[in-house]
């Protein structure tokens, strides 16, 4: 049997120490409460942890992203505050293989900005509108084991346009009451790395203790495990002939020239 | 009549400083025979202009990209001297509609690499290989007026695996003598901004003096013109049954919150 | 300049016979109405005819498709009254170059099954819905010119899973009064064709009298129109280092064996 | 643990039969080599059985088709000797669910053109070229285990114009001596089904006993096991708020009108 995966729930944990009212919704914190969604679906085939903003290194220091298969980012009002050297970590870890979850505000975090290379704006509206989540690519893995539509009672509205990139795969189509839609469940490659953007889940609505999301979050992380040995895509010269072995780069002007 | 598409090609113009060879072969600068190419071919429905890296900054100031419709980019030996503050203003001027063609060599560019998100890395080899370019998409607007193979004689090898993002569109395969194979010609959209990535073109070789190679930029150029008046996609908050006029954001905590 | 375009509207022109309701709304039919809609649009850069189901050969002999640029198609009460011996014609010219709009309930239509190779099938309800036509592609040639979203008063509500081949593009995302969300507006290149699905417009709305739905299936038809000349995809054998000519086929086993 | 995987591999059986040169590559029939192959990577994870076209049905009865997950299809010099009762019986199989591997000269079978859509055609040339078989989406899990390229020592040729839809995936690109490319590895999600076409293989060279061609096809017959119950997508009524219990479609003029 396959070994568990390895998973990293990174939470940005500022609403949960400002606002009383997420605090009463996600009393120890949303990472926490994420994480439990995702050891409550998969059991033993998953290790998951948790670390957040105000650790050193916001808790993503090179060993801990080395012996991280899938992580999971919420954030929100601090995207700022995330150093650009941690966030160029995590970048070359993706490309390089470790899976990617970004989860709704993550949207505009300085990482999925950085793999996207879009401004990743949208139309936002936070007045309860419920959300009805649709399956449009009913065969994929992440789609698994959810009705059609999930019903998430009160959520915040996100809205197209939604500046990203044409997913390579798009698998869920969310509306809401005021009659927004948006694409709200996308998948990426990027280099050796996988990403699944779900937008579904806000500070302010108990979106992270719902069944339905719960089980898409987990069918993400599995989905985004990697399937290779950690590798950043290199650059490499080869020799006529010389299919699986390439040379170093030695520059564009020197011998060999490119 | 639609007016004139503004072309600005940009080179780095340093191979023909430093190599006589690439000199020999374009006496005026690169940028100078690929403006020339798109003369050529769109005549009256272009104005093409080009500028280098060596002139201030580099030639691309707000005003200059404001008034070019697409541009065009070779570079090579000098990426790493295309000063972040112009790569920034760039990348902010493609998101918000001026369509970019990508050369060759410059699938490493700055600007590349940060609207694509990866490491745009590659297998190479300068040997003379000839190069085929077989359509794959014989309906699109970019691949006509060209034979299916277009044949360059001799070439710099470049092959997968490519490092990008799964393009949009895939107009282009080539292969070459060794029998590597390259998705040579792709396009992408990011935000406003339409972009096509053309592979064939190097400085040891005199590819942008070949007739399909011209009508392939040509096309591009065409294609990649703005459909929209130029915006960047913006952040805004839509109140309920409020769809066509948003408001600024105002902050993740602030009032009203996100 | 370009030689106007050649659109041929397709009519089923049955509700307007049976139901007095529709007659009120169409009453030249609804492809006079749609035809109309497009002249109003492209002015003198289109000549517009229209013909209907129950004309011989339905009106779409060789000689007519063949003398067409792109043929608009609406049926829904009498999709199997549909020759299959026409609908193997028009499947033809559309492999060939000829360009399709299908309406609405064209989606399961004949020729639309044939092209797409699934069901075709969605969820429905008629029940004086509003439709909001959402736009995801801001840059693509058939989103120019309407409001994002465009406005429905009144619409028959279709909804996913709308079982289709993933377009090449989607360009609308609709959601209706009742939640649903339905994949608008979507195009496929098949063979040498271009095709664009476009859903709102039924026969018991005024849908095809909306401005905004006009100008995207105007658009459409200048989308759809013919890059290549008319001709088949073959399968012919190429000798090595012959590229640009091949060979009949002459079958499998007979020499030269495939 | 998962249950085995049931796979039929589907063989046409005629070169076998009339061909000396094929029989010595092929004693038992290419369905029976096909079928070791996946056996032998699979081991315990499948069952594998096989059948051929001279069988009553072809062998494909409404009950077999039911008990089989995974159908591997190999045909090429009888593709019109498959009766239309089978191919629709396995479209609508394909539709509910049913993974489908459509492998080489299969391009031009009935059920993969019903399938797509398209003409299927391609160029092509029996000479002994050496395919080369390029991995350009590394992550995906029908790439695993196999070098890139993979080395063919002699195939026939397979070249581009494929008239195929734009694949969901696009995993392998050939190249061939004679310096062709080829679309070699493509996934397409149809209905409730996923189809793999893998082009390598044909009856005059021993490449079903190649190596990495056994990983692709088994890695294949993984990847298009079905996720979910078969069945085929049906056209279903929903009233409002009524989003999970649909009701049969009763005809487009009858009450409750569409």
């Amino acid at each position: 049997m396959a070994a568990p995966v390895r998973v990293l729930v990174w939470g940005e944990n500022r609403h949960e120490q400002l606002e009383e009212h997420v605090r009463k919704i996600y009393p120890d914190g949303m990472h926490t409460t994420i994480a439990e969604g995702i050891r409550e679906r998969l059991d033993d085939r998953a290790e998951v942890r948790t670390t957040t903003l105000d650790e050193p290194d916001h808790g993503l220091t090179e060993q801990v992203l080395a012996e991280t298969d899938v992580l999971v980012w919420w954030g929100h009002a601090a995207h700022g505050e995330v150093s650009d050297t941690v966030v160029e970590r995590v970048h070359q870890h993706v490309l390089s293989g470790l899976g990617l979850l970004v989860l709704h505000s993550g949207h505009w975090s300085k990482i999925f900005g950085r793999l996207m290379g879009t401004t990743c704006t949208l139309r936002w509206r936070s007045e309860q509108d419920r959300e009805l989540v649709w399956t449009v690519n009913p065969t994929h893995p992440i789609a698994q084991g959810v009705p059609n539509p999930i019903i998430i009672d009160a959520q915040e509205m996100y809205g197209e346009f939604f500046d990203i990139p044409v997913p390579d795969e798009l698998i869920f189509i969310s509306s809401f009451t005021g009659g927004e839609v948006f694409r709200s469940g996308c998948t990426f490659r990027r280099g050796h790395g996988k990403i699944f953007f779900f937008s579904p889940g806000d500070q302010d609505y108990p979106v992270y203790h719902h069944r339905d999301v719960r089980t898409v979050i987990a069918n993400g992380v599995e989905w985004a495990r990697p399937e290779v040995e950690r590798e950043l895509p290199t650059l490499l010269r080869y020799e006529t002939g010389e299919f699986h072995r390439g040379h170093d780069y030695t520059g564009p002007i020197q011998e060999p020239a490119e």
